[in-house]
């Protein structure tokens, strides 16, 4: 239910939503913002709780049956709508749920996982973990150095699919001996014609696939651990192809 | 050769550059921009001829052989640079070339073709370029409502593919009838899974693959026309793939 209305820019509650638009801001407050209806009706099927809920007048009416449920609603102008969202059309709606724990504790033993070697750019990170996720990978795991997964940008192009598979944070060079310990292949990614085409991976249950930095591709020292590195043939003359286009092609090359 | 300096941004050369960010403006000149060294060797490596290069002092020293070859070089300061390219963070060069005519005159008669229905972001369209040109294809057709090829954010993404397969607009109503006639099966791409699986789209030398648009996905009257509609079984849970990922799947599907 409604339990505020804020129509100053100057309120501190807006200050703070405005903050978890940087990295430090969402870390400090251990949680992060969902624009639009669809992510919001997307953590309220997962059964995540809202901490927040954030409407212009309309949207909140709109949609009473998921302002029901949330305990704290708050009401506000479409211009601090505007300013908390940072967006140039922000849909009227937005929540504020926990920001989940990511580091990773324990090694995977089973599935598919898609690990990503400091991936730069939001939109590919997002595209990727969707990609993952329609793929029916159960996990991403995001190495040092890789754009943050809770940023407006890429919780935009993730499209809710957070909600669906783990997103983990770690470091790659420990990280992928113990998959393969754990009896999970792992297989590197690389634009060099002498690596295998990723079309002789083998199809199991339980694999790793390896996505490189979009201007350098993966680390030596990463390409070295891995079970195997793949390359994808290209006939035509591009140089290389967008990480996202990449993991896309190696990740559904696998789905069985 | 330097034939001028531009130090003010009201000089009319600089104000001509700026409309080349706009469809009309591009028209209307029948020019468009390459930003950075990169964009500037591939029109150099395919031959094109550069009608202006336009750099800051810095950036034209250090490439003196290029500079040899063109006939119209203006030095420029890094503002007037930063206020023509609209990027962040310009390179200091640039390059106008001549805007291709891409109405399609003939039909193709044979290769790999990907027809585009009113693909609304520039991005995607790049990036959808750039990966039909590793996949080897001929060229892409855009339909009707499809976004500009040449506007800055799409010629960035694109990465220079455009100087190595055909890019060609139309209308698809017309256009995939006479690719049929033309004994080229058009594959339409739908998400409905009582299509068939792309993986049985036979791998022929000549083939089109028709991409929608973003939110609505192909037209009903363009799936009607299609030899076969196909879709990519997705065994997780997001409901879509972003529309240059599914494209990359497709095109790489039929790669020999």
């Amino acid at each position: 239910m409604i339990v505020e209305r804020i129509t100053s820019s100057q309120n501190q509650r807006v200050k703070d939503w405005k903050k978890l638009s940087t990295k430090k801001g969402r870390q400090k407050q251990g949680q992060y913002l969902l624009d639009g209806w669809h992510l919001v009706q997307e953590v309220v099927k997962a059964g995540q709780p809202i901490e927040t809920l954030i409407g212009t007048s309309d949207e909140l009416q709109r949609h009473a049956d998921i302002v029901a449920q949330v305990a704290d609603v708050v009401e506000v102008t479409p211009e601090i709508m505007h300013q908390v969202m940072g967006t140039v059309t922000p849909q009227g709606i937005a929540a504020i749920v926990d920001l989940p724990v990511t580091a990773v504790t324990t090694v995977p033993t089973q599935g598919k996982w898609l690990l990503l070697d400091r991936v730069q750019d939001p939109g590919n990170l997002g595209t990727m973990v969707r990609t993952a996720d329609a793929a029916g990978f159960a996990g991403v795991i995001a190495g040092t150095g890789t754009t943050d997964y809770f940023s407006p940008k890429v919780v935009r192009s993730m499209q809710g699919s957070q909600f669906h598979l783990q997103l983990l944070t770690g470091d790659l060079a420990t990280i992928i001996p113990a998959l393969q310990a754990n009896q999970i292949p792992v297989y590197g990614s690389e634009l060099n014609p002498e690596a295998i085409s990723y079309q002789a991976i083998p199809k199991t249950d339980s694999l790793a696939i390896v996505m490189g930095n979009e201007g350098q591709g993966m680390a030596a020292d990463l390409l070295q651990l891995t079970t195997k590195n793949v390359y994808i043939p290209m006939p035509g003359q591009a140089e290389s192809l967008n990480v996202a286009v990449s993991a896309g092609i190696l990740m559904f090359s696998v789905v069985e």
